[in-house]
């Protein structure tokens, strides 16, 4: 599946509405827990795709098309949204989250993007040169794979009361 | 976190407008790839959960209760929804989840389920005695893990356009 705007935009535009679908109004056992020491919970997962949008995304795809390979992005901080998200509620993050997405999607479809913009290139901190392509795509994909870690983390709350069918989840052992 | 009937409906409740929410109106490309043979698509996920309804989680626990270990479950036939799909959209299979799943979830609700009902024993046929807590956590589990499948599909048709960004994704592998 090549990478396309439009393709893309069904994705992003919905992430918000599907964490707070998949988040609002559940118990605190549900959201508050993680999955070890260093890992997020579905709280932790909200903030961090606050910070997402607000420091990363945007501010890397304008860099690339202002900059090219003269600037290196900033460093995405993966543990800000413990400070962040401290004293504030999951619903507030969740519509805090809807709200700057929107912001940023607003911006995304103003590019009008076209395939010669998306071969342009930056360069990531460690990764070195990336194509906008990359980001963009990674954008999206960064999306789907919390989605898919807010549900693998929630789900192995409750491997004490499987009894035998762990077997059957090899995801719980991910 | 203890198996609890009031937290396992906050989850069961939601998982089709969760689906929804995430699937509802995406191209093709999207809901319709898999991970390879004999593997699940989007679509694919919503009629293996729509075959759950109708004969698996409600039928097992209506077994456990009338009949204990003296009958066994019959066997979960994990590619029904090859031929039960077929030839409906996937806009058609989520109303149909939605449906099901909310007749199912007025029945349970319906049960008032004791601690001592939880404690009740069936047979799987191939794990063999289990709990009716376990097969109720079961339900849970294989919600938000088909969720975490979902995205993880969705999210691996687009490695080939991410670059050298496929490192920090360690679940693109899973």
């Amino acid at each position: 599946m090549k990478y396309s705007v439009a393709q893309a935009i069904e994705i992003l535009d919905r992430t918000p509405s599907v964490c707070t679908t998949l988040l609002s109004g559940l118990s605190d056992d549900w959201v508050m827990n993680n999955e070890g020491p260093e890992t997020f919970s579905p709280f932790d997962v909200i903030g961090h795709l606050i910070h997402g949008e607000k420091t990363d995304w945007a501010a890397r795809a304008k860099m690339i098309l202002e900059f090219g390979n003269t600037k290196t992005f900033v460093p995405w901080d993966r543990f800000a949204q413990y400070e962040e998200s401290n004293g504030k509620s999951l619903s507030q993050l969740l519509d805090e989250f809807a709200r700057v997405r929107k912001e940023n999607m607003d911006w995304f479809k103003s590019l009008r993007l076209t395939e010669s913009d998306l071969d342009k290139t930056g360069i990531h901190p460690k990764l070195g040169e990336v194509t906008l392509r990359n980001l963009l795509s990674t954008w999206v994909v960064h999306d789907l794979t919390h989605i898919a870690q807010i549900t693998r983390v929630m789900a192995k709350q409750y491997t004490e009361n499987l009894g035998p069918w762990p077997e059957f989840f090899r995801i719980l052992s991910f």
